[in-house]
């Protein structure tokens, strides 16, 4: 192993001091998507959480996927997909995000984080879901299924999109989504957010050649 | 809804050109983790595939989560997983995303992803799998549990984490891991690469308070 490379076992793990271990697992999966879930319960009461563990699962039929904590922070997010079956995911910009993290905060139950942190819910014409209306990728989805997660009593979620609301500026000629024209943030660990700076666009993989760079 | 937003409903969704719709829906979960994944299967052959899909799903037990495709490219990756019960994840880097890419190729079951594109395979001590020698950030995981999603038939997994190989002088005093010092990679779409800037680190969310900037 090189000397640059510090190594931990399971067992040093398991020994490290909470709040260090927390910041480095936290740290591994590097850097990561971050939207705002939007829902609200059967009386129309809206709920907003930042959520970090938002992942593709398919284009055709459009899938997306999302880890819960339910006995952590988030918990009426789960209540109330359970209760209306749909909910939104919004993107985090460079303007909203320490709003976003503020919405993290564990504020009274009666309390809408989006009044709570100043950002304004859109509903939808069609669903019963709030968007975040300064969001530039909003995303209106159905719950399809729902995985409980064994080994920590987290529960994966996969959602069906509904609709799509999108900047039209951001989106190119191919259909691909100009993430520095929405100005979307990334996270990574708890707390750090970064915005991207794009190396390339690279033309799709074949065995006999190199990549090409794609034109911008 | 503002002018500059673009609907599109899920009519319009399921009408779209199919390569237009995948770099549409590739796009909406925003910037994403990269890693290889490499794996070996029970005779040593070994494997390695780009993943945009992995997501921090615990701390203690320190658990991530990985979804795969096994009817479209990483089929390898799936059945020596399911052989050995050892995968690793590997950070793509500003110096190694080209090659990353390059091993999404369809290569000849019989060649090495490794030896393709050159990068190099690093036995662990312990566990039956190989690393990125490149990588900054080496995780060597244990399948905990699997779930086949029935939307589309692709498979999420969770690994517990056994021990972790990570570059020194990125680990910072609380754990807090710096993927600029790691110059981690992050994915946007099918293809596009970028690197990561720093905004800020926010202190954590209290309802009674703005965050503040953390110290860097």
């Amino acid at each position: 192993m090189p000397d640059s490379l510090r190594l931990f076992t399971r067992t040093q793990l398991d020994e490290l001091d909470k709040s260090y271990r927390r910041n480095l697992i936290n740290g591994l999966s590097g850097y990561k998507s971050l939207c705002l879930c939007a829902t609200q319960d059967a009386e129309g009461r809206m709920n907003l959480a930042p959520m970090s563990s938002v992942i593709h699962v398919g284009a055709h039929p459009p899938l997306m996927g999302l880890l819960l904590r339910p006995h952590v922070v988030p918990r009426h997010t789960l209540e109330n997909i359970e209760q209306t079956s749909y909910f939104s995911l919004n993107h985090v910009t460079e303007a909203t995000y320490r709003q976003a993290h503020q919405a993290s905060a564990r504020y009274d139950p009666e309390q809408s984080e989006f009044e709570a942190v100043g950002l304004i819910p859109q509903p939808s014409e069609r669903l019963p879901l709030p968007y975040v209306a300064e969001a530039p990728v909003q995303i209106g989805l159905k719950l399809r299924e729902r995985h409980l997660l064994l080994a920590n009593s987290t529960v994966f979620i996969v959602g069906e999109i509904q609709e799509l609301r999108l900047l039209d500026q951001a989106i190119g000629a191919d259909g691909f989504i100009d993430l520095q024209k929405t100005q979307s943030v990334t996270v990574s660990g708890l707390d750090s957010y970064h915005r991207g700076e794009r190396l390339a666009r690279l033309s799709y993989a074949k065995p006999d050649r190199d990549p090409s760079d794609l034109p911008l």
